[in-house]
């Protein structure tokens, strides 16, 4: 083949500039590379790294199956380092000043040598796009402080998920040295009762009201409770609030004895003047002391272990049921049969089942 | 072929005795005959028969596979005639009267023209080989009444199946024109709970105590009560009694207020003495005039409806997974590790829903 000079001629093109040394280019490049591995989040997380620890949180929350994997790799590799936490459950309806409480609160146990992390089960903050945690500027001091973590609810459409999302998070939080583990919940649906199934001391927020404190709280949230603080006892609240503590303890007294031999505290506080905040640890301290003495803590764990897992599974099995297309068509059509008396619930069950 | 007078004779032989008629030789062959027809009991059910009430019902508790769709048809056909009933439950600790209490209760509706049939939801019979109600002595004079019926709890190795052999049951009694049933439960594991999902009315007996009255009291159960009736309020026990009556009011203020817009009650009676049983039976009138101007009553029945159709649907599906021998063989294993922390509740549900 005959080799000639092209009339297009190439010229030398113009060096990089030098700014960009060849170090920079290659940790730039470092970093846009695919996602840490599994291995350097663990040693992340277990060396108390707060970047590995968001990033691996993002992985649990993730609904993509490679993430949904790398997740699971991460948790089990923590597991051996997640314990010797307390999980504090905290609830109360909007504008009780749980974001107030919590602040205070973490703050304190800051200042006593604790890690808190502050968690969120929320169903509903899919919707609202932000549970109140997503405000992070209503913890503004918490938010700063380099041994707390806080961390807004995971979004998902079904309360099973954000909490199987949150409880994977403790485990996280744990093996990342946060030996306080906050969570709360504004109790949307039953997310006080999934709340209450993944902590061990489940704490209820109150303002005085008008008097008559029991009307209007969700069935079975006071049976849940292991203490019961009245937030706001300040200024011309004190005395609305020393009555509302009258009330609750008598109504406590008339519930049943706990599974945990533990018998609910009434405290007065207010997280604004940050008073009564330490007498609530001293409460959890009281209930580590006689749980951990009569075995419940450890038992409760377990159980709640095997709750989730049956749980999983048993709502698994439904939604695999309810969601199949032929069932879709057919259950309210059933429903309706039962309804006008053409057909008995259980012949309607079997007739569905035999689908 | 040769015939020949044998040497063998046949004497005549000897007519049958007269005393069996031919007649009733028919009407025992007949009564020998297999089981009466669906359509025969239907009918003796709708005319009130109870010789066929009982039938059916022994169909229903049968574990036969024949029996058991033999049954499904006679309530299917009984189903439109099944209406304008109340349900009522009654829960109460074993000594308290309950049976006392129900002779003197269901004597007394019998006088104003009502028919009353007693059931029992006793998971527990079936090991105790009778429920209380088996020991039709306790009730006398009920047993012997042409407009009560009284039959003991289907026994069954789960609380579902007896459940819904009673909730069977509720509708054959109601074909047969019984217009007010009573659920008795002796309250073991969570059979208040599903006595309270078939019932319209839930009355819970009592005995005054030593003051602390709801000590002891399974969780829930106030929660559940429409009407508290304190039995044996009579003689010496009638200052305790009013005593009682007073902290239950008491109690029950601070409980939430019930969906049915009612507020439960307290009364003071003595089934010994007949003392205080019309007032029972104003109240469930009162009862079911608040709660069918609201329409709870009707909203009431169709969701229990709707909750026993899932509920059947769950159980089965439950029992289906549990029960598989891959999993009886795993889930204690991976129980065991989730407790040893070597995986999460999450990672071994979806191991066992893998298998």
């Amino acid at each position: 083949m005959k080799t000639y000079k092209s009339a297009l001629q190439e010229q030398d093109g113009i060096s990089p500039p030098k700014a960009l040394s060849t170090d920079s280019a290659k940790s730039i490049k470092a970093k846009r590379k695919s996602q840490p591995s599994i291995s350097d989040l663990v040693h992340g997380i277990t060396s108390g790294n707060i970047t590995a620890l968001s990033r691996a949180i993002t992985l649990v929350e993730s609904t993509n199956p490679t993430h949904t994997r790398k997740a699971q790799g991460i948790i089990n590799a923590c597991l051996p380092h997640a314990s010797n936490s307390i999980r504090i459950g905290i609830t109360g309806v909007p504008g009780v000043g749980k974001s107030t409480f919590i602040e205070a609160f973490g703050t304190y146990l800051t200042s006593i040598g604790k890690k808190v992390a502050v968690l969120a089960v929320d169903p509903s903050s899919s919707l609202s796009k932000g549970s109140i945690l997503g405000d992070k500027t209503r913890m503004e001091d918490l938010v700063k402080n380099k041994n707390a973590f806080i961390r807004p609810s995971a979004s998902g459409n079904s309360l099973g998920g954000v909490a199987r999302k949150t409880r994977e998070t403790i485990i996280l939080c744990e093996a990342a040295g946060f030996d306080t583990i906050i969570i709360e919940t504004v109790g949307v649906g039953q997310s006080e009762t999934a709340v209450h199934s993944m902590v061990d001391f489940f704490l209820l927020l109150k303002l005085a009201g008008a008097g008559d404190e029991l009307q209007g709280i969700k069935r079975g949230i006071i049976e849940m409770a292991d203490a019961i603080v009245i937030n706001k006892a300040d200024g011309d609240n004190l005395k609305a609030a020393k009555s509302a503590k009258l009330e609750f303890n008598r109504a406590l007294h008339l519930y049943p004895e706990k599974d945990s031999g533990w018998s609910p505290k009434v405290f007065l506080c207010s997280a604004l003047q940050k008073e009564g905040i330490e007498a609530v640890w001293r409460v959890i301290q009281d209930y580590l002391k006689t749980t951990t003495s009569n075995q419940y803590f450890e038992q409760n764990r377990n159980n709640q272990n095997t709750f989730w897992l049956l749980q999983t599974i048993e709502e698994h099995l439904k939604s695999n049921f309810y969601n199949a297309p032929k069932i879709k068509t057919k259950l309210q059509q059933q429903i309706d049969l039962v309804e006008n008396g053409k057909t008995t619930p259980f012949a309607a069950a079997e007739y569905l089942l035999s689908l």
